[in-house]
């Protein structure tokens, strides 16, 4: 694939590589001993919110990997923040492991998550698992999935169209902080053949690949969801925030395998049907 | 490991293949088209259920190699039912997919898990996830966790005592069918560090992998929780219904790292704390 953004194949593959090399950093850390992991809380809105060493790690290692590479330009993480200069057309989004929950459970529905904003614009994107060996990759518009065998296949989202046939991701039911969001929630889990929890970034990555047909989800970081959306708009999925924008501010996401199911969910969200 | 039961280490290593085995065959269906699945609705109580050609599949396969192995042995599946004399001493537990919610979403959080009940008490267990490549096995008290890569190590809980430290998994809040079930969850949901849901029965084996603490659910048939009984025994888990005995008839079950964890969660869910 080539890019966008003035990216060319040699800086794709080298930025895949540069999240390979995260992703056997991270494992370092996985299921391993918990007073390892220097688990701390930060505190956030619903409860426990884990920080490992891991993270900083893994944020440290992508960020030196991009300052090489791509000097000019801005990168926003999880862990450091802005650093670069803020007006540059490119900014990389990081999120060293995004689903730090599950992450320090042992599942493996924990990702490494990198994405590139050019001109504010999403043009490419990175969810890695490695303890599954599973890269999802989009830039330029093409997208492609990666398994430990390393064959690699095009991303492609499944055509359900209607919510009855629907299967719906959401990680967890606390994401939904008011009950206003509670209510929007209950409206669609309550339209779909099959409603679940769990999942974290990878079951973007599950739509992406035509097992699952909607996540919605609320409350994400821009840097949750920036380096999943060219992944689901490769696959020809579509994800939006409320009011139908690209959802690169985070907030409230809806992302449905197809625009006619997209379109459902979100006048079902809005309590328009 | 040897196994009780009458079962010598040949035996084990024999249903250890066959499950392997099982394993492979059930990956044909895993992430391949949703027409090729036969997804079929059982109308269980929590709405969708499906039931797939891999499931009866896989279940003719392990009571076939059963059959050969141990003629005179009672086998109750999930697909079939019991065959075989009712009253003979031994009875094995066979879900050839349980969590086939997972296994339609392309998560692999389900497994295949095959259980022996000798005189009515669990005395193996074996919990296989394919796509992972992991294997969770006990007999005679030892339990033995097997990674992709083939290297075994004795499966351990971990140390949690207090709620308060305490990593919470439960497959899905609908699980809890009555008011009182679902206080009952609540109050244990509000005493941990961590709640978490999605999981399926994998989570028993990160709770015997020493990755989480608890798993509370409700529900259960006795051939989704028989098998995980010895692996959490055999990993220094306790592991009871709500009136504190081996859950060998399913229901509402609590499986907990320590006994002092255990006990702390068992008086919340009954209410005596």
């Amino acid at each position: 694939m080539s890019g966008g953004a003035g990216l060319g194949q040699a800086d794709l593959d080298g930025v895949g590589g540069l999240v390979a090399e995260a992703g056997r950093l991270a494992l370092r850390w996985f299921r391993a001993d918990p007073a390892a992991l220097g688990v701390a809380d930060k505190g956030g809105r619903t409860g426990f919110d884990p920080v490992t060493e891991a993270d900083r790690a893994v944020e440290g290692l992508i960020r030196a990997g991009l300052a090489e590479r791509f000097p000019g330009d801005a990168v926003l993480g999880e862990e450091q923040g802005l650093t670069g200069d803020p007006d540059a057309p490119r900014r990389w989004m990081v999120d060293p492991i995004d689903g730090t929950k599950a992450f320090v459970s042992g599942v493996p529905a924990w990702g490494i998550l990198l994405g590139l904003l050019d001109g504010g614009r999403p043009v490419a994107g990175w969810l890695h698992q490695p303890y599954l060996g599973e890269t999802f990759a989009a830039a330029g518009g093409r997208g492609t999935f990666t398994g430990r065998d390393g064959a690699a296949s095009p991303l492609r989202a499944r055509g359900t169209t209607r919510m009855a046939d629907a299967v719906m991701y959401t990680t967890h039911p606390n994401m939904f902080a008011t009950e206003e969001e509670r209510a929007a929630f209950g409206r669609i889990a309550g339209a779909v053949r099959l409603q679940r929890f769990g999942g974290d970034c990878y079951s973007y990555g599950l739509l992406a690949l035509g097992q699952v047909d909607l996540v919605v989800e609320a409350d994400l970081h821009p840097y949750d969801i920036v380096p999943l959306i060219p992944i689901i708009e490769a696959a020809g999925g579509t994800v939006t925030d409320r009011a139908g924008r690209t959802p690169v501010e985070g907030g409230f996401v809806v992302a449905a395998a197809t625009p006619e199911l997209h379109a459902a969910a979100l006048a079902l969200v809005n309590g328009r049907s």
